[in-house]
């Protein structure tokens, strides 16, 4: 029997307005455009990032149970250096044909590895492609014109090339997080020289949600913009849960396998070891999680630091692993195995995240010891993942007052050598209870600017409660809107095209464009018809904002 | 007969878990919090900033056609410098009793005249003790923790007191919009050594709204956290509506009384004439408007600059004036008579607001000719009206990305001599619609930071439609969050008071005074209730995101 029958058509619906189309085999998005009523100048389409897989391509006939199309197969066994895995852990429930696989002889299979020996992979080319956002065929000249950025340091260049993506993932500065058993992966890039990248937390509590509302709450998520989906399911069917959401999600998907450990010793945290963590590891490896948070930089002489603070550690994984290392007295088992971790990690290419499990759960206990002394281990650490061209980013923030956010990035970029920097988001302040995905927001827009790559989402319901579909398309789009702010900030090539195509339909009053243009094209569209709601108010001079008579776009070209 | 009857409760209801206080008759919030569960530990009230007015005061009973207490009547009249006008142009409707003033033999009454002459006005003394939100009585050493600021320039004491008032207004930085014929006011100030103000729009349009529903905006609207209020009505019953939101109003009210002397000229700009619009000056300063959006900077010569843009003018004053002045081939009318314009709003202590026709209305807009050419022209009015005393704030951005915000200010104080700047966001991406609270919330935050003295704040609406009640209370929070994250980055005296508080109260699992200390609590406890609605939840060591055995900081306790 199924698990699954269908997902709803609110969540697999094409965008209005727009068409699915693949640029050299890369999904991209097309949203046409009407001409301008006056003048009847024909606006071309313009060509936007597009996360959400088949899902949204009319053409394909969405089977869960079968999962989605495996295109990276091929790409990864031509590559001639992985063998199939007889016996793995547990048998697919889904695909049944699908096969698991690992290096050869233990060997390294990342794309660090392939970047440092200058193999351009199919990944490589494939984020390439998908970077440039199709600009080059932007046919109207004044679509392209944009700000000066300022990108504090950053190298953004012009055009992104496959051997640009090349350079910065052989450097360190870049990753595309994508394991050999998730052949059903869109590649995508993290790092400060791309599109700033955000993520959407799913997965369930113990005291909520269930498989079918964590695997909708996945393809909602990619629908509505993630770019990446971390699944931190705890209590029952986590490898269940996780199985239906990898083999549907064309985006890499992360997860912290200490959550999972800590299952497998019934909750208990000090009754945790090597042994148990490394069987989960290979578990979650063959499964094809594309990257790992692992709290490995909380070392043991850290916690006294976190116990002088106001809110302690507000790390799930770093709290667990603060216990363990108090109680038995011993380094923190994640430390001290962190090159056999490397060495499991090489062999299916899965990124590391290196969890910051001491960051800060309040604007007092901002860049404090705790957070900085983490943070420099960290450093250490991800010269040793590089050493096994293991893909590294380094995990930050949480709660940050404006005028500390930069010294974190600051920071970061030294002492982890560049490597690409993932942040919660910062809370900016305490007191937004209920509406923390703009307390974050304002955070997350400033950081990315400053250089972060990946910003992880909150949802309105943060500190209160587990985030429901609305949630997450809130926390998400109010999250597209600060990494698309801080890619105009630092002048990222084309960012500007979208903006401008939206302010030349306001000016010009062509309503239905500027809803196929936003962001949440169905939030748009559902508050204009709110107080207008006729079809004919789509072709209006006005909205009900200032009514007919005091529009000043309208006066302004009545001047003309 | 009435045109109201009375507010619904869950306008004027107490705030949970507070009580309202008069310190030296200054209204403030008293928030109580409960004992530590597991030492017993008091944990003594905190005290924050109260715009509500008598509304959330159980003692008082409210009625509408009566209109609020006149506290400041006697303030006013015992100066000796006002005498009652006989004959006002338009008799209240509201408060029969109420009498009209108006400066003697038409000379100035100002606060900043008062300033330049040493004299500490009662109002001066008000928003001192205001601004100080009581945090001398703060018991808990620990809550006045903060981090350093970093204020570019600003020049915040550790204690604000009258004469630090009284010399801020002398200069210029910083203004008390307090009409005579206003005697409902609690007065607030205005400048980037003070906390950082919101301003609510309300106000209906030829679309939509009614009276009722306006007055209940302002209502809600100040119950949130509105520090003033600018009344944007159009179409019918301009006055009418005015009079009731103002005799009803503790915060500061503004308009833009172009839009009255427009509907006095029946929608056709061009028929606008200094007459008319000096009638309608006299006409709203008799009726105790606080403060005047006036778009004087909008020169003749300006215009074809803002015909170049993407987006034109998007001031709706703006570009009445624009029409107005290119029509007739002469200078806004508006820039000629400046001077006259002063010699009338000094009679009434009433500030101008410089409004800032030309701001962007899209990022390619941004930081432009036009705008910077307006900006520049403000500096030059503003010295005209501080020759007659009368208070200055300058409008300013709009559209703006991240980068560019800065120059903003940077601008703005060289240009303006360091007047309080007064911003509409700026929303820094043109896509976000539905979400333009936050795409403005994000720049409001940043231009808090750098300088900007009061946020206009901006509804998921904007773009879109005129806000509703829930649209007001959303825009209200979220421009909280903004001006209180600006605040914490300066560092204002006092600012983390509360989040700290509320930091202890999550590290201690009190979660009905984490409802309490929120900016929302009621829907900071309606998103806690959804998935965890028993009473005994609010007492549980967990919530729903994580459950039992998750929780960091349950765990983080355990380790102790």
């Amino acid at each position: 029997m199924s698990d699954y029958q269908e997902l709803s058509t609110d969540i697999t619906k094409p965008y209005p307005g727009s068409v699915k189309i693949y640029v050299d085999g890369v999904a991209m998005r097309q949203i046409n455009l009407c001409p301008t009523p006056a003048s009847g100048e024909i606006n071309h389409p313009i060509y936007v990032y597009d996360t959400s897989g088949v899902y949204t391509d009319p053409d394909y006939e969405i089977n869960l149970e079968k999962g989605l199309p495996i295109m990276r197969d091929k790409w990864i066994y031509d590559r001639g250096d992985i063998q199939i895995v007889e016996k793995p852990l547990i048998k697919s429930i889904i695909n049944s044909v699908k096969k698991t696989y690992v290096a050869k002889n233990g060997e390294c299979v990342t794309q660090m590895q392939y970047a440092k020996a200058g193999i351009i992979t199919d990944e490589m080319k494939y984020v390439a492609i998908r970077e440039n956002q199709n600009i080059e065929k932007i046919k109207d000249q004044k679509l392209l014109k944009q700000h000066t950025g300022e990108s504090f340091g950053a190298n953004i260049p012009k055009t992104i090339t496959a051997e640009f993506v090349r350079d910065e993932i052989a450097q360190g500065r870049a990753i595309i997080p994508a394991n050999i058993n998730h052949p059903e992966l869109e590649p995508a890039i993290i790092g400060r020289n791309f599109l700033v990248k955000i993520n959407a937390n799913i997965g369930n509590s113990a005291i909520s949600s269930s498989i079918e509302e964590e695997v909708e709450k996945m393809v909602w998520g990619i629908r509505w913009g993630a770019d990446t989906v971390m699944d931190l399911s705890t209590g029952d069917n986590i490898h269940k849960t996780r199985e239906w959401i990898i083999r549907n999600s064309p985006v890499p998907i992360g997860t912290v396998p200490i959550y999972q450990a800590l299952e497998k010793v019934k909750g208990v945290a000090i009754n945790l070891n090597w042994e148990i963590y490394k069987e989960t590891l290979i578990e979650q490896a063959e499964q094809g999680v594309d990257y790992f948070t692992i709290h490995a930089g909380l070392k043991k002489e850290f916690v006294p630091m976190a116990q002088k603070r106001l809110t302690g550690i507000v790390s799930r994984g770093g709290s667990i692993l603060a216990k363990w290392s108090q109680h038995h007295n011993k380094e923190n088992f994640l430390y001290t195995h962190f090159e056999d971790i490397c060495k499991i990690l090489q062999q299916y290419d899965i990124a590391v995240s290196l969890g910051d499990g001491l960051r800060p759960g309040s604007i007092a206990d901002a860049n404090d010891e705790a957070q900085f002394a983490e943070l420099k281990t960290l450093g250490e650490l991800t010269r040793i993942a590089w050493r096994y061209n293991v893909q590294v980013m380094i995990e930050g923030p949480g709660h940050i007052p404006l005028q500390k956010i930069k010294e974190n990035v600051d920071k970061e970029l030294i002492e982890c050598y560049e490597a690409p920097f993932y942040t919660l988001g910062p809370l900016v302040c305490d007191v937004g209870a209920g509406y923390d995905h703009i307390t974050s927001a304002i955070g997350a827009a400033n950081i990315g600017w400053y250089g972060c790559a990946m910003l992880c989402y909150v949802t309105p319901k943060e500190h209160l409660g587990l985030p429901n579909k609305d949630d997450v398309r809130e926390g998400i789009i109010t999250y597209k809107i600060a990494a698309h702010s801080a890619d105009l900030a630092k002048g990222y090539p084309g960012a500007q095209i979208r903006d401008n195509a939206m302010s030349k339909a306001r000016y010009e009053f062509r309503w239905r464009d500027q809803f196929h243009l936003s962001l949440d094209s169905e939030k748009a569209l559902q508050f204009h018809d709110e107080t207008l709601p006729k079809d004919s108010a789509k072709d209006a001079n006005f909205c009900s904002m200032c009514g007919p008579d005091f529009c000043a776009m309208k006066i302004t070209q009545e001047i003309k």
